[in-house]
């Protein structure tokens, strides 16, 4: 059985054929810029020489259109014919309420994916536009949508309410969603599995450390409270995003002369790592180096970064009250040594700690690096949210 | 030694004489509604019959008048002369990154105070005008100023910066500065001395739980973290405070037509316990009658109020490494018990829970309300921050 995953942004389309028996990509890529007038093309079937570069699409049909020529190319392709994919996931970002499961896209779900596009105004149109794109190619083939939010929505109310007036929440929508939610729902059951243990039995709590970055709390089996908000902005400081901060500094900047546009481009894309180091970048490589050089406002982001990690890390092991599992996955939860060692010597009212040797060790792998007379286990998990959304669209079809 | 202190607001003046040889109140009272055709006087002698009623006075200057009259006064007064007034001590809101303990007021002062305007646009201005009509009318009498500010500017950086670009910081101010901070001080050091422990020693968790609601972490004498910011709206669920939201949702209501105005008022005066729990009101006596009741509204609003106390704590815990002590005071931490109950009782990963009779009979009364084997100490410290103020201009002028 073969699953296609579509992950469509507003210019750009990304895909990736997994052959379910073995788990295995087939083939994946990326088209870039779409809409634009220089579209850039990477396709890159597993065991054959891929390529890159220019290509000339003018929208997300003919971007499918060409990733399907590909797909089925006698010489650079991986299947004979369309009719080989079984299902399509899709990655929606925003599902709002209405959902918090995979579902089958039918007209119902793509009119929530409307709804929610005041939620989520750059990415659900887009994500819409991918599943069009496939109801026109792929007539006959199912389309499964996989929700960021959905994994999210076990919360209580007392953690996904903001302390606004109740009827911003009856009335707007205005609640806590979380994001990230396939990943953080991935890498929770794969460290349960890793160590041998029931998922349902187990206290989590999720760091997703990447560009973007955000923790759940989940008990036993259920998403308990998370980082995100209703926005992607809230929660941790990120590569470019400013995480929390006082709400009136909102305002304030507005007061000083800027639009809800420009306090938005400074909270989401001029902030975070790339705001406080001065360093010109939001990569975690680069403000690693700026540390060992001795650069001290690098150190201080560098401080910032990985204190609010260890804070929401208390916070959510009083909420779960018996923290079992920390999970560290995402580029710098999988690859930041420095990252994590901070972190996790941080722990000391939980006596917990890193083991030094296995965390140098660990470099986009899965292990256990906390010491083994720590009271809370620290591990990485290496995500994979294609597959999840791959393993996702196979069960409700099996189902 | 006879010390007077003033809390000037905006339309109101709050005075407390206090002895400082016996630390006793020997005469207070308030002018409100000042700047109003109706003014209204409480003065309260200690030992004498007081009064309540309207006066006809029409600024701050009048106002003081009109109390040092009545301090002098042959049958309701409670000194013979104002030369026996050693000293006046003022709260002072925001005295920004340059005041960081109690200072004689002098020319560079009040341009601190100005400067800070732009960061407490409704205090500064009021609390300067208390300090010139003081000035006016006891020309040789010193005059301290005692900053809400100056206790939390022991901070790391790592705790005061937010992660926006960080000009915002060098430029605008734009910082952490925390509130409360007369109080944190206060019951941090009486908390010592009850416990017979060395304030410097301790690690200690300060929750101000009242209309307005803060918590700071003491790391041995100095803070390393608070939850207002840079403005007393951020961190906790407050009376009518959102406290923490994501920081989209300020420029969302704004793109739904809102001002930036009205935006801060439904954020200040509509929102936390009076916006979530729809019982028109911000009181937590009436919280708690609307959940005995059994509101299921009111339930959630108050699970929101407790947990995100205990989440603090959990974040403070870890930030503190060895947290020894818990402290609540402010009208709700001194005098609401379920509170108290549902946060200690929350802190089971810290084997901490209260001792159910002690919390019942603790009443606005000093108390260790945890049971003997918790590993963080509990306590209820009654807050007094006009004596602290008192305190600190004797320490001040005996210095």
């Amino acid at each position: 059985m073969k699953v296609l995953v579509i992950n469509a942004g507003s210019s750009s389309l990304k895909f990736t054929l997994f052959s379910m028996t073995n788990k295995e990509v087939i083939a994946k890529g990326i088209l870039e810029r779409v809409g634009t007038d220089k579209p850039q093309f990477t396709y890159k079937p597993t065991g054959k020489e891929g390529f890159e570069g220019d290509c000339s699409i003018k929208d997300h049909v003919e971007g499918l259109k060409l990733i399907c020529e590909k797909l089925t190319d006698p010489e650079v392709g991986v299947i004979s014919h369309l009719t080989e994919v079984r299902a399509i996931g899709h990655r929606v970002v925003h599902g709002g309420e209405k959902v918090s499961a995979p579902v089958i896209v039918d007209d119902e779900i793509k009119n929530v994916i409307r709804e929610c596009i005041a939620l989520a105004p750059l990415h659900n149109p887009a994500n819409l536009a991918g599943i069009e794109a496939c109801e026109e190619i792929f007539p006959s083939t199912p389309n499964i949508a996989v929700f960021d939010t959905a994994f999210h929505q076990t919360m209580p109310a007392e953690a996904f309410l903001y302390a606004l007036p109740y009827e911003l929440y009856t009335e707007n929508a205005v609640r806590r969603y979380g994001f990230h939610g396939t990943s953080h729902d991935f890498v929770a059951h794969a460290t349960a599995d890793f160590l041998g243990e029931k998922y349902e039995s187990l206290n989590i709590i999720t760091c997703h450390i990447g560009n973007g970055c955000s923790m759940a709390a989940i008990q036993e089996g259920k998403v308990v409270d998370t980082t995100m908000g209703m926005t992607p902005l809230e929660g941790l400081m990120m590569g470019t995003r400013c995480g929390d901060i006082d709400p009136a500094i909102v305002t304030w900047l507005m007061d000083q002369g800027k639009t809800s546009a420009e306090v938005n481009n400074i909270m989401n894309k001029e902030s975070g790592i790339l705001g406080v180091a001065g360093i010109g970048s939001s990569d975690m490589r680069d403000l690693l180096k700026a540390v060992e050089e001795g650069n001290e406002q690098a150190q201080i982001a560098f401080k910032m970064f990985t204190r609010r990690i260890s804070q929401y890390i208390g916070s959510y092991a009083v909420t779960l009250k018996r923290p079992d599992v920390i999970v560290f996955t995402g580029g710098v939860g999988e690859y930041g040594r420095a990252v994590r060692e901070e972190v996790v010597n941080s722990l000391a009212v939980f006596n917990t700690r890193v083991d030094q040797e296995v965390n140098e060790a660990t470099y986009g792998t899965e292990a256990v690096i906390s010491t083994k007379d720590s009271r809370i286990k620290v591990v990485v998990m290496p995500t994979d949210e294609e597959l999840k959304i791959a393993q996702s669209a196979q069960a409700i079809l099996e189902a």
